[in-house]
């Protein structure tokens, strides 16, 4: 099923080859019966189950040292900054360089792409976001730009200090974004991560509601490079594989952005950005002093005009009476991405010969079965 | 060994006669063999674990409607007024009354003893920490005491709307707190609360870290009264046991304190305050839309004159750089706490015969021995 | 002008009798022909021009020692818990008792009376507000109540270790609220107050938009008792009297409720709430440590319905890009409530024969006319 | 006096030639006998008294369309990476582009210089201050860099869009910055930049407390682009000159950054920082929807050490008691470094042709003579 999306991105993007090669042999957790929580998925069980949603990745690995990327995430079609999409940003532990956060929060939208990639290409990113909505039919007047972009440090087997992200390489991720397929693991701003010991990556999954319940979704894509006590489905991997250390770095960072069609504004997103982290605890991820935790909460269920004749915005919110199960929904989707990304990342060498291993698929199967958890 | 202290509370209250009963024949969670998290606990496996910490519990049981209570939490033996302690709250979720916030944000301090009732309490919980630091020696000239008193709602079991609980009570529960063993379940504040669908009340647990991370200790104490899907050491025993659902209210709230002795400020302190959250989240707890989800965290380490002669605070504090050891230590405390609560807590009828079923320990250590989580 | 209610005020209650007779030899600012700002004022320049708003003052002035008093804003007729409003507080200086701050904030509502009084007598004032509130018809039902009471410290005037508001005072101030003109200076909650060195007290005002900007009314109300160096109008009064120093204690509080007709939700709530703190500043406010500056912002132009049979609230708010003109009306009137408080404010004598002088308004005039700022 | 500098800007920079020739023809208000507040100034009345603070700007003013520059405050002459600074940073309002907001948050330090240019400037500024980073030597090994970038937008006389800012602008002012005599007006980040619909830029001015208050200094400089109802030292100069229309946009910016030698925390540095925001009202500005309003605080009286032996950081914190008169200086100063922005300034013309006027300097005095408040 996955193989599906590999011709396409070959002819896209040729830097995407290897991790593509690699996904293929991939299953995702839920195909060894892992089960995470109590919620539907969505049909692709990834962020781009909320309609209209794109993501696009550009995989920069050159070499032997340069192991990083960049993920684009799309909220809606249509002109990002003249049609705004209501959003909120939750910092979970604010040791990251994620811009935007400010403006999101004062006036409670978003009018960029959200782009994810390495801590120190940053700003080069931010640069791009600013190049791509100048250059935007429509934006000829346009003075300022928000951008939010996020980041984790992919340090130990990226040479970061190089600063190998380029401008293009942001742009050609915000043009490829699409619908459909996200590819997890080692891919775009997922390349060069680590997470609880093991090679992490890209990681997305959804939830859909039943109807009684609105039939919203919640999709949920994680940038994953932290450390903490491994569980899986409540399984103490981690443990298990006496995989941590107290005398280890347990630092590192996740980037985490939800996507939802439920109508929210800005106050509600930002409740559901906090569940997304409490996803995150799930894994076992403790969000060390060094972590940079961040949730990007958007809803697609309506756009706030950047002009407009009238002096109002019409809204239909759900009331906050209604908002606990999409809550259940943002922290399952957000633990189960967190997984699939584990699942879905491949052994990597990179800078100074440093090699992380992916997470040994076979034996941690085996200890979710013994535990009743996979089959 | 759980047996000591019940003459004590005999003595001291006869309202806590019926539930130091039922303590007698509870065992906690570790008995089992279950384990939460890596790290060892204190001696007690408790709050009090952290040297000079008091905790004092009037359990308000009369008739047939009124199961409330009182539990109060206090730092350090000395005049709390006068030696301030370094503290810090985190809300969770912020659908809740705690009184006191906003003081102990802007200055860093705690300078009362901790209070939990229920919600329509908190005003006479409050009023009587007035009375008891006016009274105290040497507050003569005090004219501005800020209480920090937070609540969860236990109207289903508890008459709530009649306000049983008096300022005698909460003054009985700052008097009789002692040092050592704490009761768990329905008591105090605890006496009416709901977890998970099953009778909630109040739990306890502690880590201590290797002297190579310090040796400090994290206390835990929690007042557990929430919803989602219950796990447990990790195990899915909400799911196993088809006990949650989405017509039901998933609302409730969790009052959640930490007291460590490591030395830290009230920014580290709201730092190891979010990780207790993290620690909710692990329980299977979802912050739902009514849920009032506050931390309150303390340090014993030091203390802030109310007055001196000197114009500075000279402190020796923790850097960030160490305190990830402590987050963990947090989380575990606080998950552990949580079912703890679940395990002590005893089938409960109340307010308009209404009954709420305790845990079924039975099938839980099932459950949780088929997943290799208790022997 | 402002005879007419005098009457009214005495047979409701006898204990204002002693301000009413100070009321009627006052002149308000604007009566000088000194000017704040330059929006003009709604009808009555209160915090009542915002249609529906209703005032309802107690002022507690018992024999030698006892100067205090409870100020109650009701923001409209309706069941306010069945019928919320769209609420946020903004925390200027958190150095004070604030209930109710966390609800607020998490779902952007008002379900009570807002309460003024003093520090010790919130929790007593919180628990008269849940009595109303439980009491209330169609709220039957109600377990949970979010108080929102503020408080200055009238400690220097008042017995305030005595407490001596009771629920009845409160509850007496919620019930003759009314629309119309709100009394100033040594009244309700402002009977033992110090502004700058001189008697404060209660002070109101309001702006009203033209038409072209919506038409909005701002109404600002303030408890002022806090320090700094006096400006009014711009003109540096406190250096001119030589009223302040630096060996005096700066300590101090304001509490601060603006309400208006605009249709805002929390978010810009929240963001108007910050300008009446930027009102407080051209006073020559500094918000010093000791200060609890707090502002309650309310919209009266529509409600959230505590329960409904649809899952939405249907909007229509105000678009960020219009606020402006509101941020300066919240400005202009908070500015103008606070010296109103001053100038409506009587030398008084209180606990310990302790005696704070009024405004010398005549030198003050005199002052602001050499400035060019009255006539 | 001011005519020292000119010879050392020259020698440093051609660009710069424009502005300091037109610097050395402007008197700063105090020359005029205007007085903002009680405390007196430092030596210098600049951000620059506070000992060890250092600014560097580069003023880019090309052709007919570019003006725009960079301004960065280096706090200390060591390694800022390596030796951290104790720093918070208050959002007025948040529609800005300040990058670094959740790290200082988080852990209370800065580690960078702080840089000012234009909104669109920000990424290529905060790349620049990466590669300074990175390249200093002792950092070698450091992969993380939160930059601290603030801006302002100068597209009415600048061509923004062109972004004209590059790295070496920004590397150039901080190699330039220095001690001594700081440059106001339109000049570096303040090029371009409009205050009250009059030419703004940069200003600065300080406070230093007496002894008995412990001495301390404390520094402000702003980049001022913001709008509201202009008021100097308190006297209605917007009103008087007919500047201000609810038809015109009311929107802009205003950066501020303030230094102290106190010994603060974080905690204690955001409530400084948060005072310069009412420094800001007092000028008469409303911090309209469109503003992008920070305060970044620094205390340069210790540091925290990227790396160490020891486990703790020992601090001499000043307590909370002693902190209101700093907060006035901060107020002061703020208000002043504004106000110094608007007397430095001259007219400019600049994008299409734009022509923004400095302000009517002697109208302005006489309107300030006649209030009594210049001589």
């Amino acid at each position: 099923m996955r193989f599906t999306f590999r011709f396409v991105l070959t002819v896209t993007s040729l830097v995407t080859i290897v991790s593509v090669t690699m996904a293929q042999i991939s299953k995702r957790p839920r195909e060894y019966g892992i089960k995470f929580g109590v919620l539907p998925t969505g049909p692709l069980n990834a962020i781009t189950d909320v309609p209209g949603v794109r993501v696009g990745q550009i995989t920069v690995n050159q070499g032997q040292n340069i192991r990083t990327g960049v993920t684009a995430i799309i909220p809606h079609g249509g002109n990002l900054f003249q049609q705004k999409s209501p959003a909120a940003i939750y910092i979970g532990n604010g040791f990251g360089k994620l811009t935007g956060y400010s403006q999101v929060e004062e006036l409670g939208t978003l009018e960029t792409p959200i782009i994810l990639t390495n801590t120190l290409s940053v700003p080069i990113a931010a640069d791009a976001v600013i190049d791509y909505t100048l250059a935007q039919k429509g934006n000829e007047q346009v003075r300022s730009v928000n951008t939010v972009v996020g980041e984790t440090n992919d340090g130990s087997l990226n040479d970061i200090r190089g600063r190998h992200v380029t401008k293009q390489h942001v742009l050609d991720a915000i043009q490829q974004a699409k619908t459909g397929l996200v590819e997890e693991g080692n891919v775009g701003a997922g390349t060069g991560t680590v997470c609880f010991g093991y090679k992490g990556g890209i990681g997305t999954a959804s939830r859909k509601l039943p109807a009684s319940l609105g039939g919203y979704t919640v999709g949920a894509l994680v940038q994953t490079n932290f450390g903490g006590v491994l569980q899986i489905a409540g399984v103490p991997i981690g443990v298990a594989l006496g995989k941590y250390s107290f005398k280890e770095k347990l630092d590192g960072s996740c980037m985490m952005v939800v996507l939802t069609d439920a109508p929210l504004d800005a106050r509600n997103l930002k409740r559901l950005a906090k569940r997304a982290f409490m996803g995150l605890a799930q894994t076992g991820g403790i969000a060390s002093n060094g972590s940079g935790d961040y949730v990007i909460a958007v809803s697609t269920a309506y756009r706030i005009p950047h002009e407009t004749a009238s002096s109002f915005d019409e809204l239909k919110l759900l009331r906050n009476d209604n908002i606990s199960p999409l809550f259940m929904a943002a922290i399952e989707a957000t633990e189960e991405a967190i997984i699939n990304s584990l699942f879905a990342a491949k052994t990597s060498t990179g800078d100074q010969g440093h090699t992380v291993e992916q997470l040994p698929i076979e034996k941690v199967v085996d200890l979710l079965k013994k535990a009743g958890q996979a089959r």
